[in-house]
């Protein structure tokens, strides 16, 4: 459809494909693992010390494996999610180490808070996916803080989780339990049930945990999504067009790697490649630049035949006010329009990932619903449009009795659960309430309706044992 | 481009054309206005006391001399709009009774509220038209304020500039001060200066004044914007598909009166059709239905080969907060990504239409700067990807103190004004400023920057004269 945001042609995408696979051949990439090595010299790849000189031949050859779709599994099937092609998914924000208050106060996350994005996620009616490190839980040991993740994960939601990456070990300890919940190794041993973040470091490396994460993952069916995050002026070049082609090299690096331990893992291009204000001289994550990278990702993944993923809500205000609610809207709303299969940080992110808030959380996940509504086919049909109705009704007649209203306005109309829609007196009468103030009102009220779901006790006792075993061994 | 809001094909378009038709020729469509009725009538229309039965090949007839694009003049030619095909224009709000303060406090808005809009726009880096009404000054006498306010757009901004359309008189009220300021009725008879906004009443009528300003308009190569404002499940059907066949009915009528008076007067295809809220009944300008509407608005103007126009920064909230931020961007950026060409409410509304909000304005004006940062075509070019730049800095290396990053990041990166950037430490010491408080902040100091621009003081005395000469007559 006409759409002014620029659609690249074949010869943009391949020049930008040309680019990353002369980089690779000539300047190579820095791989900071002995196994991803190992595995890239067994596959006749050039390695010089830790870096890999990857040829276009080498990279098509492994990337022809790559799943254009997949379905990550939940406990209850009915929550299922399919990556890739024309479904998305929305989740949660990722990797925030404090807590914005309603005060407008910033204070460490804590592994309650862990707890409740998992409650809130639960009773989501728009979040696809449970997420990984919402908050980074800071009265944890931090060695051990990603199985307390992961059990909460587990046993507070029964959505489809992500995984955890934070090292080779812990992507096993990931593994171990979800085989745990499933019901043994033998069970999840072709199945995806998790997905976990991936990320390059810009320019021109992967770093040691990520590779071991990767391979581990990758060996066991669970999904990756290789991600750049490039600073374009800092980590990466000024141009859009260098950052497309730098960051390229690095996924695709990455995925041929998975492709290497297992034909046919299942992986998603990803970036939330963004700018470096020029001011602060920081990554800015509201810029207008990340969603135009957003757009000419999710074509380069399309242009590969994968799956694709994106940065959502996202804004550098440290409040959920009308900057943060602006700009998470742009990149949100962008990242569904053009086509991105893994929408993170859906909802909560503020102060350019420094830290979630509950009440952005609440507000973004209205957002989501939004564009859902936004982006839901209509329905042209002799009987939607009704010619019969609108003659009977007539010039200067009204809708508002008519039984077809009362009987479709449930389900052609969005009813929101936060945004206001008074008139100035009933707004005063309320007390002038801004919609974070009504989200704070509504989060205990939300938190009251959660319910634990079902697990298998035993299952429950034995992941906990897991855990605890882990910690003290 | 792969866009996942839907597509309307050439069957459902025509399906939504032909419904149009059909309404049109049997129940036909209410003109309260007697030249428009005797218009009808010359050109064949069968006419039945007021209400008129186009039949298609009538409407067939008279849309084909539409222009699809045309241009509206400014004092400075440089300042020139061009409304039709590849270009977008942002208008400001339009028709707010109210001013709602920092403080949250709603007041009626006064000529000087109406005034400082003006001096805004002449200084806005993003605004491209100067708007109509954008407060309805309660200190000025009904009769005669739509003078008031024409004076105040013509001496206060040099931007092209919306016209009056309260009424027949009041058309020509506009016209006359134009033919002032442009030094003559001769030198505006073939230049379209003006474009006004004639709304259909729905269902299925137009009312007197709308059709006396449209004729005067017309008649006077004075651009017309026709649109349709239905509340789905109140003034128009339940469903979307039946608010587009209804609205279309409308819109076309009006369109078709404007080419009978004058063969190729410039004309707009125009909606804010929305739904209703079913909790308050009121109109919801926030809803994602809005947005859809845009959409489909805007693939039938370019079915009919014709300019289109829809709201912009349109929200339910009465106050600039997260749902202000996040509602306005996304109807905004539905508009400019469809195709819309004429953005009308880009800046400034809050609370449904009620309310116009200094504050907001700024914030909505910062989103239309990112908006067009986000719709710029990306240059793919040898030299924009910088192969060469990549492989010397290198793995691990930095883009920070590249000569390039320095030549290009003004021009690569979009600069705001308002939206922060800073980090928690920072952000606590400024106050914890929220982004409308930032706005507050601004608004004296741009205001300082304003400078009327220059006009020959003959006519500004010749234009001041018609305007006292009138309300004294």
């Amino acid at each position: 459809m006409y759409d002014r945001m620029q659609e690249l042609n074949l010869a943009q995408m391949t020049k930008i494909h040309d680019a990353s696979m002369e980089l690779l051949k000539t300047t190579g990439i820095v791989v900071n693992e002995d196994e991803g090595l190992e595995i890239f010299k067994k596959h006749g790849y050039r390695v010089e010390g830790k870096t890999v000189f990857p040829t276009e031949e080498q990279i098509r050859k492994a990337i022809a494996s790559v799943p254009p779709k997949f379905t990550i599994e939940a406990r209850d099937p009915a929550k299922n999610v399919i990556i890739g092609e024309d479904d998305f998914a929305f989740f949660p924000g990722y990797g925030a180490p404090y807590i914005i208050s309603p005060e407008g106060e910033q204070r460490e996350a804590t592994m309650e808070d862990y707890d409740t994005f998992c409650k809130l996620i639960q009773t989501s009616k728009y979040l696809d996916m449970n997420g990984w490190m919402m908050v980074e839980p800071a009265d944890m040991p931090p060695s051990t803080v990603h199985m307390d993740m992961m059990l909460s994960n587990m046993l507070l939601c029964d959505k489809p989780f992500m995984g955890s990456p934070a090292s080779r070990e812990g992507a096993l300890d990931g593994i171990e339990m979800a085989s745990i919940l499933w019901g043994g190794r033998d069970s999840i041993a072709d199945k995806t049930v998790s997905i976990s973040l991936i990320n390059s470091l810009s320019p021109l490396q992967f770093a040691e945990e990520m590779v071991g994460s990767l391979i581990e993952l990758a060996r066991n069916n669970q999904a990756c999504i290789v991600a750049s995050l490039i600073m374009a002026g800092a980590s990466g070049p000024v141009t859009l067009a260098g950052v497309l082609a730098l960051q390229n090299a690095e996924i695709l690096t990455g995925i041929a790697l998975a492709q290497l331990v297992r034909e046919g893992a299942p992986v998603v291009y990803g970036s939330t490649s963004s700018a470096m204000d020029m001011k602060t001289g920081a990554l800015s994550i509201g810029a207008p630049e990340l969603s135009k990278n957003v757009n000419y990702t999710a074509q380069m993944a399309r242009f590969y035949n994968m799956p694709s993923r994106s940065g959502g809500g996202l804004t550098d205000a440290l409040y959920p006010d009308a900057q943060a609610g602006a700009e998470s809207a742009l990149a949100l709303y962008t990242a569904a329009r053009n086509g991105v299969n893994v929408i993170l940080h859906a909802c909560g992110i503020l102060g350019s990932y420094i830290a979630m808030s509950f009440e952005k959380f609440l507000i973004d996940e209205e957002v989501c619903g939004m564009v859902r509504q936004m982006l839901k086919p209509i329905d042209i049909t002799d009987e939607s449009i009704d010619i019969d109705m609108i003659s009977t009704v007539g010039p200067g007649g009204q809708y508002l009795t008519h039984p077809k209203t009362f009987k479709l306005c449930r389900t052609e109309f969005f009813l929101p659960d936060l945004m206001a829609r008074t008139n100035y007196d009933a707004w005063s009468a309320g007390g002038k309430k801004k919609v974070h103030e009504i989200a704070d009102d509504q989060l205990s009220s939300r938190l009251a309706k959660y319910e634990k779901p079902d697990i298998d006790p035993g299952i429950e006792k034995e992941l906990t044992e897991y855990v605890n075993k882990r910690k003290n061994g």
